[in-house]
């Protein structure tokens, strides 16, 4: 049942907005000296319903699936990471693990089905649907009850009690399968949706590449003339992976419970296009991490009109560039709530 | 006496810088997916002689200093908001102490010759050369004593022991100065450097541009055919101000002490080039924190082949967008030390 997707969307609180906007103009600084500093603060105030608004409770979800689709060779990686990743973020030794906590943010790790979960790890959340999705060369990636188990349990790691929502995710061959879903969404070619993941070599890219384009050749009538939800549904279901579903789920479950989302790169970004697809007013509660170095992330970029804070080349997922882009947030909001105002400390402003 | 300019430059341990690269090689993540921290770890690591830097001694100074030129009105603030700010600094209510202390980084404020400073700040460092520059349209910016005090007022702020140095700047008319340094340098013209500072309208930017060619029409023949330290040192003292020439100091002596420098904004990238023309291996202990929205920013940019972390829109200065880099960096640190290596994660690497 995904008749929960369709539930309304927060409204943003313009008020409490236009009083921070205001506050800005009134600190001890040049007015818009502070740049895209200023409109953290205000997006913020206008998600939280308060002028000065804070950052305490951040939760960070990394979602972890296998795809069948690794079995074409399109991953640097042996299929087995994605279980041992799964223990790595358990452990504490993955880079989400390290930044989650610098940045004093809640971690939590969901196997939605790895082929080779790690035995002995009570804490990851076990939402396992099955051994990986199927290779979508060959079939659909899920199917239609595996799709709504999928966003379901992205759902489920929603608190709208957070601050602000970070999810990551893990899978080996996921760059794969959110490139044929940005393709089928877009209807980009496999050229412009598909980089090199991982790392694979040139061969591997021409391969991922051929790939994609079996899978569109293949699902592209499934969603033929289909648009909105309905689009995004079946292209999710017939190259998607359980984690790239999941984190739409989140995504417009955020949106619904009002709590923003700060999104990673270009696996995430793929998901925020499918969350905004099926409800275009999750659009008002994301905002963009980091831009990726992986290929496909600019397209979905500018799909989504999405300017991300930070741009320093990586391209490792988990959630790692959102997490990065939660100092500079921070930052935007201690100085919205610390600074002083002219009045305040006696400085003459520009207008007198 | 200038002749502590000439002293050598650190070197960069370049085994440690090997040995940092190696290590990102081994950790849990594609080889290179953390793309510029990556390179950030390595930097740390050249600079401070060890495979897994720390940064936890940071020293962010304030210069501030009037400017003559401020009386042919080309700033949209006051002149007395340079002591008012300097009253602010000293009492935290300005952005810098904000991100200070959100960083855990020593903030001292230096006043180099304000027109109106502040009574009663015992927290400001009293290193007053004079009630502000000279108007450069009609005399050269400072004396040739005047400069050395302020490149001395620079080097005394800079401390061995540190990891890292921040310069600020606050100064009414400063933009000003700093395109007038860098016209003076490159032989750009006064459109490509001069800006909208702290924010004055069509026709201040008409009368900035107008003042900066009047200041380079009468002063260009003193460093007519001077190169290197000589060039830049009789532009600094013709067309400067006190905080430039201070930053400049700072910036040569860091160099020399072995703590790199992590640059801010356009006023403090102009010193950055002050530096490196006096002496060039200085750039090697220079890291750029943001990009500018300040118009002469990105030439000199290009002009050190600098690429800053961030690009937020910012042009406070104060050594605040340096300030907000500090998070990234910390982030890089950490992320190299702590996060687990294949081996200790049992995970498998793409090469095996």
């Amino acid at each position: 049942m995904t008749d929960w997707l369709t539930q309304p969307i927060a409204p943003i609180d313009l008020e409490a907005r236009a009083a921070a906007q205001a506050r800005q103009g009134v600190l001890t600084k040049p007015p818009g000296s502070l740049g895209r500093l200023e409109q953290l603060a205000a997006d913020f105030a206008g998600w939280q319903g308060r002028a000065v608004p804070v950052l305490s409770d951040i939760d960070i979800v990394v979602f972890a699936g296998d795809h069948g689709v690794a079995a074409q060779g399109v991953s640097a990686f042996d299929q087995a990471v994605t279980g041992q990743m799964i223990a790595n973020f358990a452990a504490g030794g993955a880079a989400i693990c390290v930044l989650a906590r610098r940045h004093h943010a809640r971690l939590a790790i969901v196997d939605l089905g790895a082929v080779a979960p790690p035995a002995d790890c009570p804490d990851v959340i076990d939402a396992r649907i099955g051994p990986g999705t199927a290779d979508f060369t060959t079939g659909a990636a899920m199917q239609a009850d595996e799709l709504e188990q999928a966003l379901r349990a992205g759902r489920e790691r929603v608190w709208a009690s957070a601050h602000l929502f970070i999810g990551g995710e893990m899978g080996i061959g996921n760059t794969t399968s959110a490139a044929a879903v940005l393709a089928g969404l877009t209807g980009a070619t496999p050229a412009q949706v598909v980089g090199r993941g991982t790392g694979v070599d040139s061969a591997g890219l021409a391969r991922k590449q051929a790939v994609v384009a079996a899978g569109l050749a293949r699902h592209g009538s499934s969603w033929q003339g289909l648009t909105g939800a309905a689009h995004a549904l079946a292209v999710l279901r017939c190259v998607g992976g359980f984690e790239i579903a999941a984190l739409t789920g989140a995504f417009v479950a955020a949106a619904q419970a009002g709590v923003p989302v700060l999104v990673d790169g270009f696996i995430a970004s793929v998901a925020a296009l499918c969350a905004v697809e099926i409800a275009p007013a999750c659009r008002h509660w994301q905002l963009f991490g980091h831009r990726s170095a992986e290929t496909g992330h600019a397209g979905v970029l500018a799909r989504l009109e999405a300017r991300p804070l930070l741009d320093l080349d990586m391209r490792l997922g988990e959630g790692s560039g959102a997490a990065l882009a939660l100092g500079v947030i921070a930052d935007a909001l201690a100085l919205h709530a610390d600074m002083a105002t002219f009045d305040e400390a006696g400085v003459t402003s520009s207008d007198g």
